[in-house]
């Protein structure tokens, strides 16, 4: 957390106890960081468990292991590493999240696979094992924390905390979501470095609870990036306790289960939100916005043309309302688009329409608009019913410093 | 032109004058820049064409014409604007380059579809026809220039002139080739905001000539990357005159057609390597060597998610070799690829081999490489015979400075 706090930044919201769901923190050392960077949350006895892994081919031990030990849908613990993502490790590093897995499921008594670990940072070196384990043994005697300190000490490169919050009533219960992620580079569709849990005392079974994590991902982590780079380690997991008495949410015509679903997208899209608000020198937060298209999905990738194109990003960190470079990404998006019915906006006004730049285009509007630093595009390719937004943040030299100064 | 000149860049080569093709300039001042923006080139009766365009489904009318009119196989002149792209300009735009095509047939007393206008510059607004009028008129009485004059002409971001010359013996006759080409930012596969004119003195039917040029162009200019973007303008077209008196080469067993082929090869791959050592900001020209791959396209797919990632580019610039963003961007290509059969290295030396980090890996000679200005990355995918080089830069605060600063 070395640079700035990111303009864009929002305050950590007031999360409450999410019962059944303990977290705690203590310091391993993978770095020289000075602050905790091993998270452990307790997760009681029944909680279920559902998770979306990153689709790179190159990823880690972790999420080869996650993925293959969410289908068994329970969860007793999860440990998040911070400061070396363990991932292109071989053996070695597969052997230090087994060596955490038996660790955990011994203190905790429970089977080797609820226990599901996370690790972000450095490619290419394995964690450490005896840290590791002086790390675990340290937090499992730790003073159980708030939220915030968990969402801090899960950050690498982030320069702000970020997590979010819901409730719903389900089945005449309130239910609590409680999140916090972690992510500001390498983040695209797919996900990104991005790391991100949401646990909630509802009573939800873990096939429902999967169904439900997939489409919240698809409509928020899926639709945002920052630098189009996909992480080896992305993972957004959720984790629900019971504890609040309800009836087990276990399709989607449960009683409570539209309000729980809404109650998640929403946490997700803030989730997804937060990450591109901490993208790698990020100035303005963008929304593209994208109507007219053939399908919802075209619409999406036409959307992710343009939020992925750097002379897109750096023509708003400019404050240029150049949509000729729009129109450019909407081109090469390899979408269907007909030159002569796209129309451009820039914060709900058009500078061209149906192919042609706007005769009376005043240019006043939008030019204060691109000074703000909540930036919206929108482009309807007049070609039918399909649509989609999403979100990016400008590219400026803050990203270049990080990156080019960041070490391997 | 305001930039400085690229660290990268190479002397203008001695190119000789290229019987039948005769170049002039001219000031049609489409921008304020105090120089010629306009280039003329007159071809003799019987010129042969070939070109590639754009894939940029929002393609200006000056490409839609082209590759409409290439398809007789005959031209007469090539005109140039360079400061306004007329791209997304409507009826208007494609009036201004009917214009110019009347204007100059007229002149010429040869069919409209033999005069080829390419535009460069500025998206959105339309060509204003009486300043390309008035151009064209003194294009007309100017002195004819040489080749260096015409590169400098066609420039727009360009920081220095970019030309290429070869010769090849075709059936007992020496035969010249000399090239010019313009463009630094908005490359991508399927080309760039990059306009390159080979000109040759040998005879070559248009068939073979197409088919001569979409395969060199399949080598050179579709394996170049600098900033992901594909402009709505990029053209690379070929005349050949003839002058040179060889019998006309009419298939690719006619004698001399390799030798030519050869040629044809060697000029578009220094176009292409031009282009990329101008592009925005670059201070590292950059080789990605992929091999091991399922096929070579598969191994170039590797190659251009490597060459295209923000990661990669920026570690580059900072002089880091941080082999792991290279494996994240291997895995996010969507290609085949297994995490523990890679290799990676830098300058010839490996620092990673079949998923893991080499245990005697000497960081020193990879360090030594990475401060020079000629990179390579070296990608041994461990799965088959596929493999395939692609070209790009690093990406520094100079891309930011010039993107966020150009104006629309």
């Amino acid at each position: 957390m070395a640079h700035d706090v990111s303009p864009l930044a929002r305050p950590f919201p007031a999360i409450p106890a999410i019962a059944g769901a303990t977290p705690r923190v203590a310091r391993a050392g993978y770095k020289d960081w000075g602050r905790c960077d091993l998270t452990y949350v307790e997760l009681a006895p029944g909680t279920t468990v559902a998770g979306v892994f990153t689709r790179n081919v190159c990823c880690s031990s972790e999420v080869e292991l996650g993925r293959l030990n969410v289908a068994q849908g329970q969860a007793r613990a999860l440990v998040v590493n911070a400061g070396n993502s363990n991932a292109f490790t071989g053996y070695r590093g597969r052997e230090a999240v087994e060596a955490i897995m038996d660790q955990v499921s011994a203190h905790l008594g429970c089977a080797r696979e609820q226990v599901f670990v996370s690790s972000t940072g450095v490619i290419g070196v394995p964690l450490p094992k005896d840290k590791a384990r002086a790390g675990i043994e340290a937090a499992l005697v730790a003073q159980p924390c708030d939220w915030e300190a968990a969402a801090k000490t899960i950050g690498t490169t982030d320069t702000f905390a970020k997590g979010a919050t819901a409730t719903a009533m389900v089945g005449g219960k309130t239910v609590t979501l409680g999140a916090i992620i972690k992510g500001s580079g390498m983040i695209a569709p797919d996900m990104a470095t991005m790391l991100g849990y949401v646990f909630t005392d509802c009573a939800v079974a873990a096939p429902l609870l999967q169904q439900m994590l997939s489409a919240a991902a698809e409509a928020s982590f899926n639709c945002i990036t920052v630098d189009s780079d996909t992480s080896t380690s992305d993972t957004v997991m959720a984790f629900a306790t019971g504890a609040a008495g309800n009836a087990e949410l276990t399709g989607w015509d449960s009683p409570g289960a539209d309000a729980f679903a809404a109650a998640l997208n929403a946490v997700c899209r803030e989730l997804a939100h937060l990450v591109v608000r901490d993208g790698e020198g990020a100035q303005k937060f963008i929304a593209v916005s994208v109507s007219g298209a053939v399908s919802d999905a075209s619409a999406r990738r036409v959307g992710l043309a343009i939020a992925n194109s750097p002379l897109v990003k750096t023509a708003i960190a400019g404050e240029d309302a150049n949509w000729g470079r729009v129109v450019m990404a909407v081109g090469k998006a390899g979408e269907p688009a007909d030159r002569d019915r796209l129309s451009i906006g820039f914060g709900g006004v058009w500078c061209a329409r149906e192919g042609l730049p706007l005769a009376d285009y005043d240019e006043a509007p939008v030019a204060a608009h691109l000074k703000g630093n909540e930036i919206s595009i929108e482009v309807d390719l007049g070609l039918g019913d399909g649509r989609a937004t999403v979100w990016t943040c400008d590219l400026t030299h803050g990203y270049i410093s990080i990156n080019a100064d960041y070490r391997s």
